[in-house]
């Protein structure tokens, strides 16, 4: 058999990542014996950079490799306002749509009695901290419809309401572009409940 | 907008691999903050260690991170036939079938006067010194089944010929679990042509 340690173990490195295979890991691994010696220091670097530096912002807990987050610092932004999200990728998702311009808060989970994760493992006590000074005025559940997003937000929501801070959650519904033939039971019944005026 | 520069230069060293978009290299570059820090550095190291120690083995230039790569090293290879590839992953691809048993030689591309590469500017001399010393009797001429490939097939197969040595190509046709209703015309062509007596 033809054997290089080295490429089995890079190639290996890959297939631990999700959603790569033992194919495409071979194919990355052969890929980066390619690339120049100054762009695999590079990836390297950025591997053992973004490790090192970034951390949870002590405010809002999510990424950043600066003290605070560049939200949290950011003075343009409405700080009477936080978006509750799930993970640090929901944070880019919604900063993408560009609508929004209040704070957020990572939650960094899901209250999960299945996986054993209850209110004390995520950063629920956090985002309650937040609320204590009384300048924010709202807070949006911005965790996804699932089971466990659905009921960490109906706890979060029990806990905030006696803070007098509005509580409001995402609405859920058929997709913008979607089409009403393939859009499942789950969605289509939540979007007739909860059907507006016009 | 939220910005984590370390975050950003990681994603783009995974966009920048073949076959990975933005939405999953910022979905693996999210992977490795959640990794322990002794696997990003297995990581980082096993991307220098792969490309500092991987080398074109002296012999046959298959890639190897030995003195010799471990086929020509290999005792109980059959010595007298060589398989020309194009590319090392093409022996990873032959050696996995597990039923040959002789040498390669990987040329590291095929001739294409389209994108200005001749015989000089892959391994094919190296090749024919190879058979100088008598020892080779077939060469097997594995290059894919394509204008180059076969072109570059032609050409090492005349080089060889005077020499002495039997120079074959792989049988293409239709592969096996193929179905011939899905088959393309050309293989089909191929299949009939090079058809055998039963």
């Amino acid at each position: 058999m033809n054997k290089i340690v080295s490429l089995d173990i890079l190639t290996d490195c890959f297939r631990r990542l999700p959603g790569i295979g033992s194919k495409m890991a071979a194919r990355l691994a052969i890929h980066v014996l390619k690339m120049p010696d100054a762009k695999v220091e590079e990836f390297a670097n950025a591997l053992l950079n973004a490790k090192k530096k970034i951390h949870n912002c002590p405010i809002c807990k999510n990424l950043t490799d600066g003290q605070v987050c560049s939200v949290c610092s950011d003075v343009k932004r409405d700080k009477s306002v936080i978006c509750v999200v799930e993970t640090p990728t929901d944070v880019m998702a919604i900063d993408k749509a560009k609508d929004y311009k209040g704070l957020f808060h990572v939650l960094h989970g899901v209250i999960s009695p299945m996986e054993g994760i209850g209110p004390d493992d995520i950063y629920i006590k956090e985002l309650i901290a937040r609320l204590e000074d009384g300048e924010v005025k709202e807070v949006i559940l911005a965790t996804n419809p699932t089971v466990e997003g659905d009921t960490t937000a109906l706890y979060i929501s029990r806990l905030i309401k006696p803070l007098g801070v509005k509580v409001s959650r995402l609405a859920f519904g058929i997709p913008i572009g979607g089409d009403l033939e393939y859009t499942d039971e789950l969605t289509l019944s939540m979007a007739i409940e909860n059907r507006r005026d016009l």
